[in-house]
Formats: structure tokens, C-alpha cells, sequence
């Protein structure tokens, strides 16, 4: 597939939104679509949709619009869906246990493989069919086991700790939901954090926002 | 405060990782800081960071760069840090249990006053000091106590039925962690998504970029 290898962070972001939505469109039933339909599903410009998958290598025909499981496919291509990788989950406390039941790693391209937890009570147990091992064990078990990334809901206290074994180890991918800044200076490692906080500003922003155009209005009404 | 009220997303997605940012500083006990010292703590050029905090304003002196605290407070006030904003989280499983436990609701300007959940084990209980009370409950608790936000951690299934409750009753703000999308068409509502799929897909992407570039690397010292 004919790639632009420099494609902007914005891109990128986008891209997961268009697998779901495309997904979203496959379970539906929908076959085809047009760039301004896929656009208008996702508050987009049929433009911007063109553009963004132009960085890819094209897709979709003139006036035909784009086939939706073929696009789905593509994306998930560039996405690294099919690449095999593999994930573990360190710390198996309420968050972790809600990813590992709840969050469907397959859909995403990841095979869970295990999780690591200190918890007596939990060590040596299942959570949804996954086994839960002591982290005192990470590193042989990361030794048997290529695992791409590693998923970290520990405390904030053991988080560049628990980042540092993984990258020690051979790992070179982290997923941050630990909510504090973790770095690797000099490592050859990709993070990507979680940060509710950041989302939830953001809403306390928007809702704000409401809020002051709202007092405008009243204050309209009463003059 | 002087504000450009035409502010894009982009700006404000970034004004929650200042606000993150400063805080930071101000615990290292941080008093004043350059805007390429900060553009640089976060990834983003000196002038990005004059033109974002301008779209608010200006703050900053010319050679003297910005105080901490100050920039912090105002860049707070923005994002609506101290306008008493209250929630109420939508299903105690797992993630609602961490979330609860876990989550600083009010370093994001927001007071946690209930929890709602239809498990009979559950219902009842406090979890970290806040109530649950079945779901049942959920209007009569509106209408005696104003709500901002729901934050929704039910299944799926109950995902648009219970944003349409929230709504109904008068709640303008959802922090969506269903990781479905749910729509109010015509109605007067924020929504916001966390989605933990858009975030493994980027990391999946930026991986798999590394390993490709690795390939290459590898094939360079081939030849």
C-alpha cells in the first residue's frame, strides 16, 4: 500500500474514529458510503475525511463513494490490527479488573496475555479467563513471553517504576491510565496515556461555556 | 477576562494538559517559568504556547515569562474549576468503583454526591464515602439536587436509555465511559466521550510505525 510516511498527529487520532464508525457502519449492514455521509456521522467535512485518507494511499472511487468493509479493512491495516501484537496488564485492582472484563483487546488487535498484581488475594487467580501472577515474576514471564505492550493501572507511586521494568525488559509500548506523566529519556519506547482528568476538564470547559451563553440570554430576555 | 470567544478544540484540549502541567511545576514548588521552558515540558513550540494562552487573554510579560500559580488559577477559572460543578456517577462495577476510589473529582472542580447502580449487593452501600442508591432513585435525586454531570459506566445496553434519563431531568453535561456512542438530537447537552479503544488504536498505530521502521533499520545494515 503506497503510504505518506509523514502524517500528522491529528491524522492519527482521527483514524481509530473512522475504524469504529466504519465498524459501527458494517454492523448496521451499511455497504457503501459517501465521504460527506461518513463525514456528517462524524462531524466532519467530506474534504477533511478525503484529505485524511489520502495520507493512506487513496481508497474510495469518484462519485462512488468508499466501500465500507474494504475501507474498515485498510484502515485496520495501517492501524496494525492484524500484526499479532500482545498486551499484560500490571496492577489488577478495580480499574484493571474493569479493562480485562469489560474492554474487548481483540477488537483492537491485542491478545491479552496475562496480568501482574501483588495482591495476595488476587495473585494466582483468573479474571475472565486471564491469569494473574505476582509482579515479582514479570520479568521471567516477559523473558518466555514477547509481550508489545504493557497496560499500567498500578498506583501512581509505582508507575515510572513498573514503566522502567516493562522497557527494561524489551517492551516498547506503554498504555498510561496511571493518570501521572511517566518518561523514558533515551529509551526506544512509545507511551500513550490515559487522562481522565484532561477529558473531564475539557466537559467542565464546555458545560461552562453553556452556562455563560445561557446568562446571556437570560439577560437578553430581560431588556 | 478578556476572552476570544471563538476558541478552537484543538485549544481547548489543550488547556486541561496546562492546567496539568502547571500544577505539576507548582508542586516541584516551580514560581515562574518561559513559555519555551513550558512548550518544551509539554511537547509544544514557545510561540504555540503565547498564541493558545492569548486566545484568553494575554497573561505572561514579555521577557519575564509566566508565573505559575497565577497562570494556573486563571487557566482553572477558564476551565471552570471553581463554579461548584457536581456529579453523579451512573453504575458502581468495576471502572464506577475505581473511578469513585480513585479519581480526583475535585482537583477538576467537580463534587462527587452520589453513586447509582441496580445490584442488590451494591445498592445501599458507600463506596470511599459516597452513597449508592438504586437506580430507581435516580429522578427524585435530581430534583432535589442539582446535577452538572452524569458520569455513565453502565453497560452498553443501558448506555442511550440512561443519558436520556439524565437528560430528561434536566443534566447537561455526560462523561461517557461506555465506550458507545450515545446521541441527544435536538437537546441541550454536552457529551463527552472517554474512548479506550481510539487510544489503544493510536498506540497500536505508533508501534507498529516502530516496528516497520525497524524493519528497515534491520535491511540497512543488510545491504
Amino acid at each position: 500500500m503506497k503510504r505518506n510516511t509523514r502524517v500528522s498527529t491529528a491524522v492519527i487520532r482521527r483514524l481509530p474514529r473512522y475504524y469504529r464508525q466504519l465498524s459501527e457502519l458494517q454492523r448496521k449492514g451499511v455497504i457503501r458510503i459517501s465521504s460527506s455521509a461518513l463525514g456528517k456521522s462524524m462531524g466532519l467535512t467530506a474534504s477533511q475525511i478525503r484529505q485524511d485518507l489520502f495520507c493512506f494511499g487513496g481508497f474510495g472511487q469518484q462519485g462512488y463513494g468508499y466501500k465500507v468493509d474494504s475501507l474498515k479493512e485498510q484502515i485496520g491495516e495501517i492501524l496494525g490490527i492484524n500484526r499479532g501484537h500482545t498486551i499484560v496488564v500490571l496492577g489488577a485492582g478495580n480499574l484493571g479488573r474493569a479493562l480485562i472484563e469489560n474492554f474487548k483487546f481483540s477488537n483492537n488487535g491485542f491478545q491479552l496475555l496475562a496480568a501482574f498484581d501483588v495482591q495476595e488475594r488476587t495473585v494466582g487467580t483468573q479474571i475472565a479467563g486471564v491469569p494473574v501472577y505476582h509482579a515479582d515474576t514479570l520479568e521471567e514471564f516477559l523473558k518466555e513471553n514477547p509481550v508489545s505492550v504493557g497496560l499500567l493501572t498500578v498506583p501512581k507511586s509505582a508507575a515510572q517504576t513498573m514503566g522502567e521494568r516493562l522497557v527494561a525488559a524489551g517492551v516498547h509500548g506503554i498504555w498510561n491510565f496511571t493518570n501521572c506523566e511517566i518518561a523514558f529519556p533515551g529509551e526506544d519506547v512509545v507511551v500513550e496515556s490515559v487522562h481522565f482528568s484532561d477529558s473531564l476538564l475539557a466537559l467542565n470547559y464546555m458545560i461552562s461555556q453553556r452556562e455563560d451563553g445561557q446568562e446571556q440570554e437570560d439577560g437578553k430576555d430581560k431588556t
